[in-house]
């Protein structure tokens, strides 16, 4: 097996491109694929300044060292949601990274501040462990990248997060997340950029760039999230690539290219407004982070004014 | 375990809706969903004449059965494809059952007809067999309908092929057949009105139909679609159906009721034609079964003649 670059030995074979590439020339390949993402979709420039959101895993952390390596002007959040020794080991992760790489990473702990964690909030709620951390997760994103005045916040969402994504919106058919889903969300109405610059790589190929470069990620999925039905979803798709190569990527380039816009174009204007109790932009009266929390007797506010207080 | 409607021993136990059946109300449960089918999406009456397409296998007997017991005029057609021993069973079961209920059912034989069998013709065209099949099949069924006066032809597909289908199109994001796919097609310009009144049913249902009522069926698949990507879909789907009972029902009547209408509102007018040589509806200049016997060096116009003959 031969790299397609140089000709050297190669180690690496990605099966979708039928290519074969030696390390230095997979990393190569890891950030063309992350740049062209990038100004396809004209995610952010050189000149702005990117936030990207850290959880300690190989996709966000792949995602920094690539945007660092690219030139890109990128500082990391990690938002901790106390879940015990999975949370420690991610912080760990996410420091050893940002010290190695000398670059700032904002840390929001939510233990800290509500003495309490995402699994409690989850039960009072009666939600999901994953749609109750979602929720908590983007509204801290969001206040954050607002209130420290970033240009973009970036999530290391990869390929196969969203064709499973995707095909669990197209196997319920849910209009709303078929009109939104898209690697690159505007910024609007209060609401910050958001740009998923992994969109077209996979985990096994962020795997193996982690791998190379050394880069010392937490390899255990999260405990609550182990019976998310995106890991059916992922599971299907896995087998779909198995027998015809290529198969995810088709299914979500194929829904940005040609399937999204029958959904976009019929888009009724969302009446944005801000929540009543904390200010942020929401559809509803109270957005779902304030509802959510005062569900579980928490103050809403209490996050937005510990943040500004330490930042 | 009981059955929901006489509370006497049930025997069959139909885990997406979370019922139990006796034999007896079990078939009551299928004629009901087929009867559903047929008044919901307006299908025909029992005034009209319907043409039913009979492969010898469990659905479309299932189906003919159906519709006799329920007091419709269905008589069968036979598509013979010509590809050895499965093509004499299946004959064989669609014989026997004809005759079992004293209805008549045609025979097409395209072996008889062009000294030919399918494979031939998928080679010469460089197509799969399956696709080769389909357009010959559609042609057939279409020119019998028009040509004898039935009112409709219906076919045995069910909620598997239905969802896989489905399925398949979405991953390619195949929106020609997105707008078109639906359990009724009306008749319009040239083209016979079809129906599929088993589409909330399913593989496993059909099949403890037919092994309740004695009926033979070809249990063995078609040996040339072996490979077809239909069954991979089949099988994807079935997984997820296994995790989460009514996964396939919610996501092909999800499309049908949410999803469908937004690639169907943006139909552009197809421009219909009659085929340069055999007069039959095409969008095209000629047809695609007429293209398709002329790459294989036969006269399209056999097929027409001999069925005029013989009716």
């Amino acid at each position: 097996m031969w790299c397609i670059k140089c000709k050297g030995p190669a180690s690496i074979y990605i099966r979708r491109h039928n290519s074969a590439f030696c390390e230095e020339h997979y990393l190569e390949y890891m950030r063309k694929q992350v740049e062209r993402a990038i100004e396809y979709y004209k995610m952010f420039t050189r000149e702005e300044k990117i936030l990207v959101a850290v959880s300690g895993g190989k996709d966000s952390l792949a995602l920094w060292d690539i945007l660092l390596d690219l030139g890109y002007t990128a500082d990391g959040i990690h938002i901790d949601i106390g879940i015990g020794e999975y949370s420690i080991i991610s912080k760990e992760k996410v420091r050893t990274f940002a010290s190695s790489r000398g670059v700032k990473c904002y840390e929001v702990n939510l233990k800290d501040i509500y003495q309490t964690s995402i699994t409690y909030i989850a039960r009072k709620n009666n939600r999901s462990y994953c749609s109750t951390c979602g929720v908590i997760k983007r509204y801290i994103m969001n206040l954050f990248t607002v209130l420290v005045g970033y240009d973009v916040i970036v999530t290391g969402h990869n390929l196969d997060d969203e064709s499973a994504s995707l095909l669990g919106n197209v196997l319920h058919w849910q209009i709303e997340y078929l009109r939104s889903q898209f690697p690159i969300m505007p910024k609007e109405l209060g609401f910050s950029r958001k740009a998923k610059p992994l969109c077209r790589v996979t985990d096994e190929e962020t795997t193996k760039y982690c791998d190379i470069k050394c880069i010392n990620y937490v390899s255990e999925r999260c405990p609550l999230s182990k019976k998310a039905q995106s890991l059916v979803y992922k599971e299907l798709l896995s087998q779909l690539e198995a027998s015809s190569p290529g198969s995810k990527a088709q299914f979500y380039f194929g829904f940005l290219e040609r399937g999204k816009r029958y959904f976009v174009e019929k888009q009724e204007t969302l009446s944005i407004s801000n929540c009543k109790i904390c200010g942020q932009p929401t559809t509803e009266d109270i957005c779902s982070f304030c509802r959510q929390m005062r569900r579980a007797g928490l103050d809403p506010l209490l996050l937005k004014s510990t943040i500004e207080r330490n930042i």
